[in-house]
């Protein structure tokens, strides 16, 4: 069996300005990056005509993932299959994580978005760029208090952290600015991985350079002494920041193996952030595509509630369809299965845990738009297991369904689901909201937790609580909020799999992204730095003379 | 007066296929990155036919430089003028000081390789893919102890630190691994930037991927708890960091305001490492041009002593003219001026100082290729000084010297320069070597002391005793010797101007470099991470929605 990297090297790729050419893109609207890369000079306006757009999501996942971008790529690759104009917008890969476990974020087998090797590693230098840009900016705050702090900034309440494209556990806590007077003033700082910077979701919600410059200017970096807010705009660096920036804002765009565009570009976290490749990336697809497909990071309770609350009214422009992907091992997980005996046959747990794709069908249900369930098939799955998820899908969840094997097959893999899809974009749908835009911030907590997590309530911690009343002093309490939970489960547990009822949802704290414009509510514990496992990816890659790559997943 | 930046982005830029097919490069070999920078695919033989070397260096500079990219740059231009084929090779900016001070690393005025704001930010990414493979590293090394410490690395001798590429005094010292079992191993560690990285030397002096890998795999990272060496091959990563600069490696092509082509490519530190651009770089320039112009970092007792000693043996090719850059203001200086007046007249000053160009033109004299003085004229130096300077050249160096205006004149400024480097390097000459390859550490050293600085010999500190003993037990001793010094003095005092007498060089430690393949000799206090200024130049900094820059120098 050939392996991601082996299937991308050896795959004939066509010249980007061709694929450019396809959407209409001419060669002065492109940057090439190589022979295959490209950013995209685009401005959107509200007015342009706009394709129908597809979100793709998923039930709660494995460790592994439920390969939604390999459906979403082999989704893709059906309807150019079916003659119809259409581009993806996905997220960039972080290159952290590359290092560390095999699996990686540009698809897999006949599925993918290539050159993987680049889009995997450096791509075009959007993730170099946002690290550069957060340690100015890290490197300009401690610069600030070196040479007199003339905004009485308080060296203990500094939010703005540091950021390394590395799975680096051991930069998690650390204490910097030690080595006397000439080397900064000695405080506790920490470390996270690139894609949790708020800069990374910044990023991805500007439509160009002056609303990403406004956006920059109202970060909040911490307090001073006598407790006022420290933003950006005080330290008049938005300018700087931006200019780092300048070219990690244009749309990258891609091909897959079977030459359908992709826009790939930004990758901010589906817990801390919102989860989902930039707007500039999506409005590009629905300008230059009849059909625009899309995911949203983690399961819907994380990714698609987040596009629909958070990106749709930036996007001006919801769903025409959702599309859920299942898979049998992730449901039997649901069902108490060990997760170490997936590639078994066992219908039982299936049968257990295939609540929770009822669940997220439902919750998805909410938004007025049609669903349709992707099964994307394993090689390990049974028929006897395809077959009863189809079967239930069919008779107990009123939603399309189709089986998709996009991983061995490409696009012919997801025909039939690419000709639900179609059918249901042309259903007339009315987007429902889950809750006012200008609700209080408790009423959206509740309305998620009781509509999507099919939970009871939400239990706010004594932190939580004086941060509630902090930002209704500040008048920041309409803001739309982002959760941050695990994405295993419904509820603030990872361990509690399935469909739990009867939960609270406890917020341990509510932290402020002026810039993002959201107000991030944390349940439990969310690792913004990971580590390395025992043993890393790194130690089977290699690259040979002639640029041959092996271990890359 | 029009700023860098607004002359860089006034200036009409020939697409980038048009310079390469100037240098007789063909599209297949080239990888654009935008209209106006490409990597190239080059694969050198030593067989190729090759031009003439020029190398420029300086007298020990002020803090702001002496414009010696500038000399570079219009010197390449007036070539150009003059009808020649020729091609530069030029060191790529750090983006830290970019942040910081304002003076960048791209030329000035109307001698400036472009588009500057590209090249001065991000470029083509090289720097930051050195950032991400040092601290992939870095975080594999306390991964391993993390997960075992198989073997047996001692958490107290980690010699490699981590890196950024921003001027972040606060990160010199710091502790890392804090906050329990799961976040690591508490150590003392410190950030340097990634110009000081070994990768970064490692990656000028390579010649392929697999002499690339071969030095990545050699590079000491720390010792066992018995004080035995750890490399990065016993951690066996080296495929994977290859693999992270697998693009890095490839020379970058840009071109000057007045379309001479110039490959820019890395950029090490001229104290701890060699100074110079790429091998590869200086190679293509060599293959593709009748004439190569390169440039060493700092002074020539820093830059060009390294170039001779270090560099060339591994480019199988000596310059084959040598030109000191050398400049009133520094030459004043060096006379004892005071630095905030070096704007106003001062021939006494210039009379006492100018023993430093002296002792410049002598020291690269000892190397037997012909010599060429560049008096680089500034708006601010007086007609009396710059006759003073000219004469003395004249009658006392007894080599030629032409005043340059490029900064205002572009490559016309430099055309009587040029015409003195063609006559040059017509000369027939015979390179000497300083010191024979297998001499001993002491006596490599004592050699460029006296030699070069004009001292009397150096002094080894008790631990430098100790390490000199350890590296002749571990065999390392006849490799090159890389002399870390401040590039103020030709002493190891940065306060010790003009041109010293009577001196020792203190040598406080000596280093393996096993990678780069030389030994760094500490002398004096070396800063591998500079700070911000109080008032940084990214504060001026800003870009418009239509992308005109303005405060990047």
């Amino acid at each position: 069996m050939k392996s991601d990297v082996e299937i991308s090297q050896a795959a004939r790729m066509e010249p980007i300005v061709k694929i450019a050419d396809k959407l209409g893109i001419n060669e002065d609207q492109i940057e090439q990056y190589g022979h295959y890369k490209a950013k995209i000079n685009f401005k959107p306006t509200d007015q342009g005509k706009d394709g129908k757009l597809i979100l793709v999501t998923s039930i709660n996942p494995t460790a592994a993932g439920e390969g939604k971008t390999t459906v979403t790529i082999g989704l893709g690759d059906a309807f150019t299959e079916l003659g119809k104009k259409v581009a993806l917008a996905l997220r960039e890969p972080s290159l952290g994580p590359v290092m560390g476990m095999k699996g990686g974020a540009t698809g897999g087998g006949y599925a993918q978005v290539i050159p993987m090797d680049d889009i995997n590693l450096h791509f075009t230098g959007d993730f170099d760029a946002l690290t550069e840009a957060h340690n100015t900016l890290a490197a300009l705050i401690d610069n600030h208090i070196q040479h007199g702090n003339q905004l009485n900034i308080d060296p203990r309440q500094i939010t703005w952290k540091r950021v390394l494209d590395v799975n680096d556990r051991e930069l998690r806590q650390v204490v910097i600015g030690l080595g006397g007077r000439t080397s900064g003033v000695p405080r506790q700082d920490g470390f996270d991985i690139t894609v949790a910077s708020e800069l990374m979701a910044i990023l991805c919600l500007s439509t160009s350079l002056s609303d990403l410059k406004e956006r920059i200017g109202k970060m909040l970096i911490g307090y001073t002494y006598d407790r006022q807010p420290v933003l950006v705009s005080n330290l008049k660096v938005q300018g700087a920041l931006t200019l780092l920036l300048k070219d990690a804002i244009k749309p990258n765009l891609v091909q897959t193996i079977e030459h359908t565009p992709a826009f790939i570009h930004g990758g901010p976290f589906a817990n801390i952030a919102h989860g989902c490749n930039s707007i500039l990336a999506t409005k590009a697809a629905l300008h230059f595509g009849d059909y625009a497909i899309t995911e949203a990071g983690f399961g819907s309770d994380l990714g698609a509630e987040k596009f629909m609350d958070i990106v749709s009214p930036r996007l001006k422009k919801t769903p025409d369809c959702v599309v859920v992907v299942a898979t049998v091992r992730a449901l039997k997980l649901n069902g108490g299965a060990d997760k170490k005996h997936l590639n078994e046959e066992n219908l039982d747990a299936l049968k257990r845990g295939i609540v929770n794709l009822k669940r997220h069908v439902e919750g998805m249900q909410q938004y007025g738009k049609p669903v349709v369930v992707a099964i994307n098939k394993f090689v390990s799955d049974s028929d006897n297991e395809i077959k009863y998820l189809a079967d239930y899908v069919a008779n107990n969840l009123e939603v399309p369904g189709e089986v998709i094997t996009s991983w061995a097959d490409g696009g012919k893999g997801a025909v039939n689901l690419a000709k639900q899809v179609i059918t249901a974009c042309d259903k007339p749908a009315q987007f429902q909201e889950l809750f006012a835009p200008d609700a209080p911030l408790t009423d959206k907590m509740q309305a998620i937790v009781s509509k999507i997590y099919g939970g009871n309530d939400i239990e706010l911690s004594r932190k939580a609580q004086n941060a509630l009343k902090r930002i209704e002093k500040m008048g920041y309490d309409k803001l739309p909020i982002c959760m941050a939970k695990t994405q295993y489960s419904f509820t603030d547990d990872a361990k509690s799999l399935g469909a739990p009822e009867n939960f609270s949802i406890h917020v341990s704290d509510l932290q402020l992204k002026l810039g993002a414009g959201f107000i991030v509510a944390l349940t439990g514990k969310i690792l913004t730095m990971p580590g390395l496992p025992s043993h890393p990816a790194a130690l089977d890659m290699d690259i040979d003379e002639n640029g041959r790559i092996t271990g890359l997943f």
